[in-house]
């Protein structure tokens, strides 16, 4: 039996959005928006404080979702105060309970969270004061932290992770999302509701497993969109219709921050595989060592898609040459026609007085010397462009065009 | 005895094709395709999915083709229905059965051979999502399986790549391949036809071990091609025929492709060849290291040729800049012949009345005017180029017509 | 109850200077001063000495200043000689003393100190001659001695380093700064002298651990004034207002100053971590953990950093390319529209004599040459510039103002 | 006492040739044969084959050497058919029997060679396909199998590598080579003959030791040529002669395939180094840690090379830069002294009738007129000087010549 | 007491030089000798030798020094033959003895030296054969053999490097050095001779140390040096007077040099500190690890140097098109003012017969005709000139001079 006590919009969707020319729409943003890279890369850390301190803006408050479960029964309410979730806790059922805080703010309620779960100062911090770096720690053998971080490709194709802190205990786990508005976790709430997969039948461990491993497969989606992008990129940058630096420019960072998450959250996988630790089951285990290998291919496709951005600013280097190239070669061409026919004509045009002596410019009294000049100039011309034709200058003209 | 019910034309040749211009193919595919990259590339896995589900495409349905042997008899077949390989698993003869499956597609189907060969769901999931990366997993000590990465030069010099999953057993070898219609295993099943070498009196270790290692030589006429391909370049880059960088890039990103398929294979092997694990013969193993070697042997051809294909567009573009210098040069040397001639001209060419002062123009009176205007303009060019070959400008022309 | 014989002044300020143009100030700054980066990174180690030397400046005296608390008091205070902090160090009370001497000079001064803590002459000479590699060293089991590096971003936007030489012992903790003037453990006294967290009921090690905390934690704003840096480089490097080489160098100067300070430091934490020292407690240790986080999370913005502003540098020179793409195109166009008219012109105004023959020049003589002339002239220029807005030159011209 | 049966001829040296100018020699065999390179490089492995298959060319037929040495005697003698040489191996004398078979070729013959030592079938098959990657291989802990690769740098200036098996036994040591006309070994057969050093007192582990050390101990005189050239380069490249992005990307190869060989070759001495195998004496392990610091002097060798012929690129293209500003500053300056003339001339070649206006070119009436555009013209061209001197531009290209 | 047999000018300094311009000095010397590099840089190794070979230029006598001292005592003497320092180590007093070897020469006297010292062959072949790598290896457990390499800026900013084999024995220290002329170890024959430090009541092991610790922070003045020269070439680069190329390649050529030489420093002071050797005291491991700190704190300038060698090729680069720019924006300018006008002139030039049309060039006879073309000419290089004011690029050119 599933009760769900939710309306249907508050169920957040992680589809993928449908795919918009991602170079178009990111030069409109950063037309429209003075500065949007500073707050989707301002991920950056507070000043010092001292440890155990909650940096916590108190003008919002965060959302809290319960859901609580076991083979049978599915329970699912959105709740306004923390002491709400005591009742799921402590009741006799050996049900398991996910309390997901949707939206950092609001001390109190954090404190209130600290004290109902029992969490180690310090991982509380870690769970609230963003950003922290993806690891796994134990605290006292009772609990594990897990910092992950999830990604996605929002509307307008703008990158943008967001800090996920799941707390691990042995009948609940605890999970703290950075913003509000969007996370990658639905498909797990949606096993949990329709009962599919043996997800209902294990532990917190397992749902734990199912979170992280939802985080590292939704990066997936989002490599595949940096993937049609930088294909995108190529086919451009050989076309060289726009400026392609600032683009390559924001793949790179976009990796870079892509790396800054994927690399760590491949090193948690493997400590809470390797460490020997009772809160984790032997059979959980097994489905991490999946995960792990999901987060070393993301790993792999991280570091292709560096290289392969790195390749494409050489193209953009050397596309920027070579029209560089085609147009010297316009101008030494139209130099070359008009630059003998000018001289010839300067020649002709010259004023010696042909009365004062017999060497002074007698072609200009020649029965055919004006057409003669015409032929001067013509050969000269034509003797040039012929020469540039064996050097190939002109074929590969008409080959730059084509390609 | 052998009994083969195969017709001749199902025989997959693995022969390598005949070599052509790979540039020039790859050009023209280029241009008719509109993006063959895509799908050659596409390997990026599927969304998230709850683990052990089998994201199947349902309107194809794989060939399966079974080879049964022992020291004395082969027995190979094509069979319909999944159902039918259970008689060669359950007979009472120590036969090896190879249970060969080309192509996925078909959901029933692999469910049924999950369910007749045991294999753990996260195994299954792995056999058939593609792609996965090359991995080597054990599950509960009865089951190897080993995920492959097969590369192939394909018509019209397109490098195809395909996974190939191979579950070991004690007593049989399960192979599913990503696509029907190719494979780098004909020379196994030729050896097994033929009954050379020891590959029919030993167990299905080494029948894993011999595709393994046609897996892994398999590379080897791949990374010839591309060695060629690379010889082609650097010639056409000297030559700067065409644009190169597209070729270049082309070149980097088949690198990229082939690293990311042989640098965990050789981690499979070695991870099969450390591992104490009672289904790998310690005979099978001193193969093994052979097949470990031949993949450590792999990643150096790799890694030379990435360092090559860095080193090409480093030629490509000193020669884009060479040529520009060659442009520069004509385009000054002919701003010499004619700016000079034109100067002076003009200047003989000026109206100044002579009859208002001794002073204006008197050369135009001069009885070898004309014939000292033009010695000063030959006097002027010839001086400009004889510095000009002492710089070397016009030597260095020729030389680079020749080198 | 808090006794503080400070007067407010000396209490030093670790605040964010407000912000401003981190590129202007610095060119404003060259210009002012010849040589300013030599100081700023001349942390050149000494000449070779004899182990155990003090190398130390005489002229000027380091302040010192006590601060003695246990749970329930605590007295502060600037002391003249060395040998007034010794009441502190002897008294029966179990206080925690810190000694915090600022400053290099006076050799006496020191050598005393070595004296009164029994400082090892190595330690001794690690702790007072800068620069030192950032480190952590055991002493005799009774001493462990850090050496740290604190960052500041200085007015007029200049990055400043500054050694701080940490020597713990069972009740005192002995630290050295390198200049007097600024630190960045001026939240740690806050703490003591407010009482705020548990600072005042723990140990030496924990105040170790917390000036060690706030050392690295100090770079969080100096990474975050880089990275705006990087951003308004970014939008100026696209702007291409100004050469921007020199600032993007002096940027790569400060990450690997940065880099070097960072990452010994990561490695000291680490070896802290994993030692088994009977003078730091485990649950100290704990608090440690999450200094080694900051630290990895600071090498990862640095490495971040460092790439960015290698992407910086490709920006800047496709920039350069860019514009000189732009100027050849002016040049280009400009030869196109007057080279013709000079050539045409240049035809009709050669001086053949149309008496001498019918076929000198009959032009000058048409009805409507000289508009038939001006016609020509149109038509090769209109002709030219219509080849051109093809090729796309004349819109990107635009579209390069545009961007 | 010393008998030998060879032909002074047949005595093959490697002693260094006299050098030549290695760039000048590579162009011209460049020019000569085709694809040349092809050839130097193209050890690529065979196609996949099943395992103890030897890919043998039968027409060759391998020379075969022993040389039977105890401490008192040895005996040198070229033998036609293999079986010849298991008397040596037989006979009561504790003698060490070294078989040098000169070439690969005739298939019998290996096979003959793998019975009468009973060599592993895969140990047979990496001593006769070449390209092996070096390594040390232990077979039933009576054999180990050396792969090594030996360098030369042969006439006309082209790298030639070569496979070299050297397979280790109690008393014997049998050596394959690739090629039948050179090897680096002439050294130790000399020490054997003439009795120099202890390894006529040794056992075969000692010559094993021996051969890999001149193995080795042969890349330094090649490495030292690529050093020569190296500086041949700079000088080159600095003088701006040819072309020189050919010669920079040949070297780049050539140090390619020589890391290629050094660096596994520096992992077999350390593997048998460490291995504890009771076929190598601790003696000789003393000796193999000389040949290993030699392997790891080749790797800092050649890593410094590659950095230094990275240099060189950069170099290069800076000097092509540097040229084109050059032809760029000549174009602009032959510009700057004859446009200005070509303007004031037209100016005054203008037909205004001056009848028809006073204002109509009075100039051309003037006393002084003709001087005067003169002297306009002159100083049009001084002051455009005299700005490029300020600039820097004159000075520079003098600079350029004499640096 | 101390009595030293040496004139004061055989006391060799190990000062620093006075700083002079070090790009200056090095073309002058590049200019005066054909090829410095080769012998500044000409360590190869010899080709292969048999091990224990002596491979010594016998016409060179190396002189030889002995220091002979205990607590009390201090002896030093040079000395002719070898055997004059038998009595130094044979005497019963427990006196370390240090016998200094300066140049290599004369293979009787290491010979001689090998017996009286007992050397294993191949620690003294180590000794002799320059260059070795900086290695340490234990022979016999009796001596531990150091190679080290001392750097020095020489006269005329020359970087020299020099080898140092160390000797230890339990009473004695056996070094010897490549060349006689110059070493870095005076520091240390002072500290004996003046009895300042530890350094005369402790062992032999103590005064290996000494020398160590002496060649390490020999480096400290080199890389000071090179930081300052690194720091004058960006200001020179800046100002762009000169071809920057030729330093920055030399530069990163001396810094190979020196990663060459401090890389296996490290490695071999840390082996010392963490092999159990009995020859090694405790006491002084804690001084080699200050010695390691050393070490590494050299690695990190070097490759903190080698970056900003990096990023000035960058800068020089970026300076090289920043330049080229300049000048076709002079040229564009120059062609500007020019061409029009010429153009226009042309067009007045010619010599339609007004009398034949009235559409034949009327404006010949307009009154104000000569006027009006003056302010078309003068219109279009206005109007032209705005435009490019427009771009910047006249404001841009004086911005250029100015940074």
């Amino acid at each position: 039996m599933t009760s769900s006590t939710l309306p249907p919009e508050s169920r957040r969707s992680s589809a993928p959005q449908p795919r918009a020319s991602w170079v178009q729409e990111r030069a409109d943003l950063d037309r429209t928006t003075l500065r949007p890279r500073r707050d989707r890369l301002g991920h950056e850390p507070p000043p010092a404080s001292p440890p155990g301190t909650l940096v916590i803006d108190d003008t919002r408050r965060p959302k809290i979702f319960v859901i609580d479960y076991d083979a049978e029964v599915v329970s699912e309410k959105e709740i306004e105060r923390v002491d709400e979730c005591i009742p799921y806790l402590t009741d006799d059922r050996p049900s398991i309970t996910w309390v997901d805080v949707r939206g950092l703010g609001h001390k109190a309620t954090f404190e209130r969270l600290g004290e109902i779960f029992r969490v180690h100062p310090l991982a509380l911090e870690d769970m609230v004061n963003v950003p922290q770096r993806p690891k796994a720690d134990v605290y006292g053998g009772e609990h594990i932290l897990i910092i992950a971080r999830m990604a996605q490709v929002h509307e307008r194709c703008v990158l943008r992770t967001e800090q996920l802190a799941i707390l691990v205990g042995r009948t609940f786990v605890l999970t703290v999302q950075e913003e509000a508005d969007w996370d990658v976790m639905e498909v797990v709430r949606e096993r949990i509701r329709a009962g599919r997969g043996k997800i209902r039948e294990r532990g917190a461990d397992y749902l734990a497993y199912a979170l992280l491993d939802a985080v590292v497969d939704g990066f997936f989606p989002v490599l595949e969109r940096l993937g049609e992008h930088i294909e995108d990129l190529e086919i451009e940058v050989l076309d060289a219709k726009r400026r392609m630096s600032k683009p390559i420019h924001d793949l790179k960072r976009d990796l870079l921050t892509l790396r800054r998450a994927i690399w760590p959250q491949r090193d948690l996988v493997n400590a809470l595989l390797r460490e020997d630790n009772p809160l984790i089951s032997k059979d959980t285990r097994l489905y991490l060592r999946d995960t792990y290998d999901h987060a070393v291919q993301l790993m792999d496709m991280v570091e292709t898609y560096r290289e392969l951005s790195s390749g494409l600013m050489d193209l953009h280097l050397s596309g920027i040459s070579n029209r560089m190239n085609e147009i010297m070669k316009v101008l030494t061409i139209i130099s070359t026609i008009f630059l003998p026919v000018t001289a010839i004509a300067g020649i002709y045009g010259m004023n010696f007085h042909h009365e004062s002596s017999p060497f002074n410019m007698p072609e200009l009294d020649w029965y055919y010397g004006y057409p003669f000049v015409w032929g001067l100039m013509l050969a000269s011309v034509v003797g040039l462009l012929t020469y540039y034709r064996r050097k190939g200058w002109l074929r590969k003209d008409k080959d730059d065009d084509g390609a």
